[in-house]
């Protein structure tokens, strides 16, 4: 897999993701309840599953696609929080024992193990409620039509025909054989949806909304992005250690879950990842050189390491 | 507790009562995604949590506090599903086992023994997802801004500092000796907040918003109502059978759960019962006759069965 930006390049995005990262974790602090709002435990806890680590991918997309509309990186900002609300929330569920009974995510030990289970639950609960608050809070600058349309975006991409939906497909494939057009089904709903919300989202956060030819290819270069996010993350937990990850590595394989690698072997789930990674750059060729940052987050999408 | 309204009346609200119920029920099994839509196992056990069941209580309160600004029904119907859908959510993952680990509920198996665990979380956060879906969607006849208002009450009534909370406070409560405002903060966040926004939904519907003075009386008269329907709950609880209510009776007991009868003894719960009945007729009468729909639902949360 190459790249296709020289090094100063890559330090310059190096330099935007860690900028971004770190707005969102501030703007993460001053989104959630403080530690000092009863109840208190639940408030502590929502802030250990989202704040002080994560890749945030989704804030990345959402400020990179903001950036081909000239968004305010306020409003980005709410977006984020949002985004990366949902995301912690489903993470949080995901690994209660009833689910994928996990015990380390992002370094440390899972919600359910540093509190217990019921309030692993309700962090989960809250931080998906959480994500609908920021979202309909005023100061995005945006039209208001425009930002109910955001939250049904939002919703649309989280529910029972986006992420959960997508979990509940995860779990009834476990153990079973299944297709490659079953398995991008599932992966389409289970991460694909939220990082496609990523990129609308912040593409829909400018005064002015894309047109829509803009949108549809923008709209095309997010689900090639989000299964190339996926096709990666099935290849880093075969060929990555726990250590690096944050996360129990070959726990998918332990489960007896479908991926990318048990289903097509290590080689071909590499070279799909590049088919993919080839597709979502031509979407976004189409959308010129204000796309260039988009282009940059596909790579590091690509090319991580965890 | 004695009833104002006289027996022809007593009919006449019944009849609303079940139309209303109906017409909740029908607008729920459209709402919700079809058995055939995939994953269908999802699906099937979203509705299995939603329909078929259920006093509607909050439906009931959003309708008649509709009437007071000529929502039109159908806008109503869609707050009341949205309602529905997080008390619902709630329901379902208040029943789990890692939760209040109960295996009845509305007369019926709980989610997680009908199906499993994971599913039964799925349901609870594809629910809540819905609810919000719901409420942004286009068809209230009500102006943008007002809509992200109401998404925005909606968030806070069932989030960290709402619903959510309260369950985390019951959690936090579990063999503990609290006071009677303890109890109350309790309820006011556990099943005071949703039923307070099922109110002030219902009136935010009309095409113009209620005069601040008469939503503030209202909002007196949600949060009477709402801790109303808390003492009458512990009060059944301790004073029902397991049939009458659908649900496991002396559970809270059975969990070394404090409830305004263990805290304050039967008499001095169906007192302070009498008295937030009269404190929250009170709050209606300033309203005038069109709040005569919600001082039905009061009478109906005061005198029921189950």
């Amino acid at each position: 897999m190459t790249r296709t930006t020289d090094p100063s390049c890559e330090q310059a995005f190096a330099d935007w993701m860690h900028a971004i990262q770190r707005r969102t974790e501030t703007a993460l602090d001053h989104a959630l309840p403080a530690v000092g709002i009863a109840p208190a435990r639940l408030h502590e806890a929502m802030r250990y599953a989202t704040l002080g680590a994560g890749k945030r991918v989704r804030a990345l997309l959402a400020h990179a696609a903001g950036e081909l509309v000239g968004a305010q990186p306020e409003a980005l900002d709410l977006i984020a929080c949002a985004l990366e609300c949902i995301h912690a929330y489903s993470l949080v569920h995901d690994d209660m024992p009833c689910m994928d009974n996990d015990t380390l995510r992002r370094g440390k030990p899972t919600v359910h193990i540093q509190y217990d289970e019921a309030t692993a639950l309700l962090v989960g609960d809250a931080l998906q409620t959480q994500a609908f608050e920021l979202l309909a809070r005023p100061g995005l600058g945006v039209p208001d039509a425009r930002r109910l349309a955001m939250v049904t975006l939002l919703a649309q991409a989280s529910g029972s025909r986006g992420m959960a939906g997508g979990q509940a497909m995860d779990l009834a494939n476990v153990g079973r054989r299944i297709s490659r057009a079953e398995l991008e089904v599932m992966h389409l709903h289970k991460t694909g949806a939220l990082i496609r919300a990523a990129v609308l989202l912040g593409a829909d956060a400018g005064a002015q909304p894309l047109p829509a030819a803009q949108r549809e290819q923008l709209d095309v270069f997010s689900k090639r992005a989000g299964l190339l996010f996926q096709v990666v993350d099935d290849i880093l937990d075969d060929t990555a250690s726990t250590t690096t990850l944050g996360k129990t590595a070959g726990k998918d394989a332990m489960n007896d879950k479908p991926t990318y690698v048990s289903l097509l072997g290590l080689t071909d789930a590499r070279r799909l990842a590049d088919e993919l990674l080839l597709d979502a750059r031509t979407a976004l060729a189409a959308l010129g050189e204000a796309a260039h940052r988009l282009g940059q987050v596909l790579d590091f999408i690509a090319c991580r390491s965890h």
